[in-house]
């Protein structure tokens, strides 16, 4: 085994509000040999995701928080170095939740292979990995869109945005965007396809809203919460469905800001709204890579990535991706491309 | 024809924040002949009910506001006196829209005749009518209780959340309700079959909902918003759901009070929080008259009224009604029992 080390980025301690660089450390950490049944692996890419503040809070939820002095852990995408598992040999490409750091030896039970070809192995964490996964079944199986109804999504050039409104355009609808630049907001209109899209921090939402949906929005894909959610059930139409994704707008607030003033809309209006994890709708895999595969060679997807380079800077790309400083999927590179 | 004129309310001012004797005015008016096809009527029972307050506003809504100078309207109960319509002969029971009057004629394709027998007459206004249809639908088929899971219902001594708690209690839930006195508790404990039910008014609501929901809150069947939901929202199970009814805590506010701070338990939770109208399942109907009846009959729904008498008092009864001063369906009685 020729590496010996690796670095991995820990938990320091618990963000209050805003995270700082200061509550991650960069540690390097000695590499074990693989044991019976496990895989060794440099991993290529990894994520950094909205869900991941969530789990640096000291409390229960859906996946268990971080430990303060445990290196971190989200999706990542590698190359095999050696391996004591059948399943796999050196030199193949494997996907898995060991992120945050450059090296490590895990079960072979944790890992999946990915085929290299056709697509680069960081759509794998993007387009064709959990966030696409997660617009495909909050779109469809949530949502429920149908052909020429309005389909509004909020974070619209994030990693999964950017998907549900390309989704929403395949499938026939009025699909309309919020991004927070107006270098975003070009981008949904001139690449992602999206028929009208606004700014949410110099538009006024309602006005923004009205001339973007002047047929009302059936689908709302929330990725934000706060103001945008507020604004899109004044203008949500008649048994409308709400997809509660995400609420990025609050996750670094030290006291939760409140929320709509006109929830009594989802009576009246009778208006679903659901919350959703992808992880609850792991069985769609197949039917989600068959589907976005072929709409890919088809064309018929744009892939957006922002790339950050070198472990050393993942703490800067996680707080960047908080401040919305990404255009489509944020991913830190930490090391070649396979050979 | 021996009644020639008859008293009705009518809406004189927009009610602006909590409402107020002289918004109504109580008004002598001639009474018409049946035309072709009409039928006269004399109610004996109106209902007053929550969703009364929204249509007092000006503002489009699933149903159209009422008129300045305009009777109200509302659900009512009473025998014909004369008919010119072929369904109706003088004498029958009839269950319609046209409340708040003494007596009016109408098109018989607005009535719905009603077996006097064997349920007294009031019970179509409350358990066998619309309020026990929404509890009926809100629970079955937005909440979808399983037997042995915990259903809250707010406002549980009210015309719906009564009718709520003890079909919960049939279909094999824990039931557990709020509501404003200590006198309606005793009722909801002794009376009404709850499993556990608490005061809103003076209890610590996330200590009452963690006293009288040890194993969480699989549905929560909201009449009131506020801080209630936001109670219910942190006792959420993983894949509960909330029937959204009604938010009277929200209804008298010159400003809709800002909505809770924990909506983001939606997504973690995998809540879906389902708004509806009684008006859109009218289908269910059939099913509703059957199963409620069979169960009044078997003695398994015990049934609450606040009766107030004379039209004269009807605005009270409003009034009353709105700041919780009912125990179950409060009705407004108009004239004598059919004889």
């Amino acid at each position: 085994m020729s590496q010996t080390t690796s670095r991995e980025v820990r938990l320091a301690a618990r963000p209050v509000g805003w995270p700082v660089e200061s509550d991650f450390e960069l540690v390097e950490t000695p590499l074990s040999e693989p044991g019976e049944g496990e895989v060794l692996v440099r991993n290529v890419y990894m994520s950094v995701d909205p869900y991941m503040r969530g789990r640096m809070v000291d409390r229960r939820s859906y996946v268990p928080p971080f430990q303060l002095g445990e290196a971190l852990a989200g999706g990542a995408v590698g190359q095999v170095l050696a391996s004591r598992h059948p399943g796999f040999t050196e030199g193949d490409c494997v996907s898995g939740m060991q992120g945050w750091r450059e090296c490590f030896s895990a079960p072979g039970a944790n890992l999946r292979k990915i085929d290299p070809q056709p697509a680069p192995l960081s759509y794998h964490l993007g387009v064709l990995g959990m966030p696409g996964l997660t617009a495909y079944v909050g779109l469809h199986d949530i949502g429920k869109p149908k052909a020429g109804e309005t389909v509004f999504v909020s974070a619209a050039t994030g990693a999964v945005g950017s998907v549900v409104g390309q989704l929403a355009r395949i499938r026939g609808c009025r699909t309309v965007g919020s991004a927070g630049s107006d270098t975003k907001v070009k981008v949904l209109l001139e690449e992602l396809g999206f028929d009208a899209a606004f700014n949410y921090r110099t538009a006024d939402l309602d006005e923004a809203l009205a001339q973007a949906c002047p047929d009302g929005i059936d689908v709302y894909f929330d990725n934000v919460g706060g103001d945008q959610l507020d604004a899109a059930l004044d203008r949500m139409n008649p048994f409308g469905r709400i997809a509660a994704c995400g609420m990025i707008s609050t996750y670094n607030a030290e006291t939760p800001p409140p929320g709509p003033r006109n929830l009594i809309y989802l009576v009246g209006k009778r208006i679903t709204m659901q919350g959703f994890i992808v992880a609850d709708h792991f069985d769609r895999l197949p039917a989600f890579l068959a589907d976005m595969t072929r709409w890919l060679g088809e064309g018929r997807i744009t892939v957006k990535e922002t790339v950050v380079e070198g472990i050393e800077n993942a703490v800067g790309a996680f707080l960047g991706m908080l401040r919305g400083e990404n255009l489509g999927k944020m991913l830190v590179k930490l090391g070649p491309d396979p050979g």
